[in-house]
């Protein structure tokens, strides 16, 4: 281990053979034995399934316009991250994960070459692709393609927030439907997590991007900021951010690193419940939101804190599973399957403890559990 | 290994993780750690080649236009022989080889797709691409990235052609330069051995394709064929293959199985040299060519048969000679001293072993070794 991660040692993952070759199979795994493989698949396209990594494999694409909290700093610069996910795919889920950066970010070529590379894998892991772009391109891929395509970022985000937030709402003794909710960050998480928890029936969502309160009517928004500005901020209030969190019950950060204060949480309904989830470095640490009193529960983004709400407890699950049920479609019913799965993985949730380990054993299969659920229901 | 290339087991490579994830290295390989990776590459553009696989992995590239000797039959057909690639990459030359198959057949769409996930690969193996549009889309990306780009079936097929022929004629004691040869295929494969043959100093070449001769003035060329037309045939011969082969020294089959008989084989000159290299069937299979008393080599493109013909005995050793070097451009000369390189391995040629095994542990050093000496010379 020792510089990974720092001195970078040419990547964390390898692709290598499942088979030594010598010269007694060489003609069995390549020419003429692949040929027979080939065949197949002509006489049957399905069994691409049988003959390929495709059934288990997924290509994890970014075009680095949105990495971590770092910012649109282009596809080399996202490799580090893609080949991370990669690595955790394989090791917390036996999925076979490429990255994929990209060296455009039209959203059109995006997803023509998405689509023209997808006959060789299983899935689409879309990464760090910025919003309002993020939206659109994966509605269409969802909507053209014949393999599940998932926005980590989005929903992976949305999924582990709702898992962590139903916890941390049973732990300090408060209704999750009636809790007094902000997110700061419209983009790609901050919009999958409203859409999430409002589809659980949270109903007190007020959002806010860098401008200030999300509100209906506001000049400067884009459509998908339109669209939840109708359904969120039922005061249409106005004012900032930190305004808004006096009596509040949770604030969710998916924005940027230094945006909250103790004094913020002060202004806050006792048991405060604060997810800061930007990364590498969250709207507030941990240390400095504890000085606030009222604090009931804080959870980050990062693995070296307790409380850790990343898309990594989910996205390598949601692939297993999808993969191995062919499930094209993850609804948000799905979605919401799975972050109940996961708030019940925790028997007795502490503060120090609403959700599981990224690297619990239980975490992959209690989401792949949901995804073959679905599958028999649908199959009756 | 048991069924693999029966059953396929679900292809013959994975993606691993170098290393074991757990939670206490969980922070460093993913976040927070991986963004100080991120860093330095924002830093350093050029950091990407310590802090990801991209200095070590190649995109085996195909739009399944030409697969093995079994046509046009798209993408997921192309799939198997990827992977297959991918394991030999990895087994022969601890190359990391990712199998991208497109669905597309457009040559500026396959040309724009490939600059556009170029930068998370440290070169381009094109494979299987059906002449003349691999040519267009070879020479386009050579030209237009900034890394190494290799048609496989052109070039790899070429090296070992030379590196085969120039020992086959030194068993049966023929000057290289002045042997007669004809070349039936006029594909990647067969235009890439003649370029490479003619820059060698053989001059006496005639190519054939489904449709006969090719010589100057034929109307049915394309431009590929017109320019290969000018330099070869020099007796504007029209016949058939079958009639050329009277008096040959030299077949050369990169084309379709059974094209040849015993009796064409009795019409060459003595020791006939018999290169039938489609795959997986050759033109003639070693049983029926050695029924010609006249035979002196066959060799074959199967892993199966002795003297084994084939392009997999340079593309993992010219992958990673390439990216060792970062070498960019792999220039003719480079292909040359390859061929020679491989074919000193063998330092008492039999008409059983004119070529290393593709297992033959050294084979690769041997061409990383040109890439070293050509990166020496053009540093001094």
């Amino acid at each position: 281990m020792d510089n990974l991660g720092k001195e970078g040692k040419r990547g964390v993952i390898e692709v290598v053979s499942k088979e030594k070759i010598t010269k007694e199979n060489l003609a069995q795994i390549y020419t003429p034995g692949v040929a027979m493989l080939v065949k197949k698949v002509m006489d049957n396209e399905e069994a691409v399934y049988d003959c390929t990594w495709k059934g288990n494999a997924v290509a994890v694409v970014s075009d680095g316009s949105a990495i971590l909290g770092l910012g649109n700093q282009g596809p080399k610069a996202a490799l580090p991250v893609m080949e991370a996910k990669a690595a955790l795919f394989k090791e917390l889920a036996g999925v076979n994960a490429v990255p994929i950066v990209l060296d455009t970010q039209d959203t059109e070529e995006i997803v023509s070459i998405v689509k023209a590379i997808s006959p060789g894998f299983g899935g689409i892991n879309l990464e760090d692709i910025s919003a309002p772009r993020c939206f659109e391109i994966s509605r269409k891929l969802e909507k053209e393609l014949d393999i599940p395509v998932f926005h980590d970022d989005q929903y992976g985000t949305a999924i582990v927030v709702l898992a962590g937030l139903i916890n941390a709402a049973k732990i300090v003794k408060k209704d999750l439907k009636k809790l007094e909710i902000r997110i700061s960050g419209a983009g790609a998480a901050g919009l999958a997590i409203a859409d999430l928890l409002l589809e659980e029936g949270c109903n007190e969502i007020t959002l806010f991007d860098s401008k200030g309160a999300i509100y209906e009517g506001r000049t400067d928004l884009n459509q998908e900021k339109k669209k939840i500005a109708k359904i969120t901020n039922k005061t249409s209030f106005k004012g900032t951010l930190q305004e808004s969190l006096y009596k509040a019950d949770v604030f969710i950060g998916v924005s940027a690193k230094n945006l909250l204060t103790a004094d913020d949480i002060r202004g806050m309904n006792e048991d405060a419940i604060v997810f800061a989830l930007a990364n590498p470095e969250p709207e507030i640490l941990p240390k400095e939101a504890l000085r606030a009193d009222n604090i009931g529960i804080i959870a980050t983004g990062r693995s070296d804190f307790s409380n850790q709400i990343n898309n990594a407890l989910v996205f390598p699950g949601i692939f297993k599973g999808a993969l191995q049920n062919r499930t094209v479609e993850i609804t948000n019913k799905i979605k919401i399957e799975i972050a109940k799965a996961l708030a019940n993985l925790i028997k007795q949730p502490t503060k120090d403890r609403i959700i599981s380990d990224v690297v619990d054993k239980g975490v992959v299969p209690a989401i792949v559990n949901v995804f073959e659920r679905f599958y028999k229901e649908h199959k009756q």
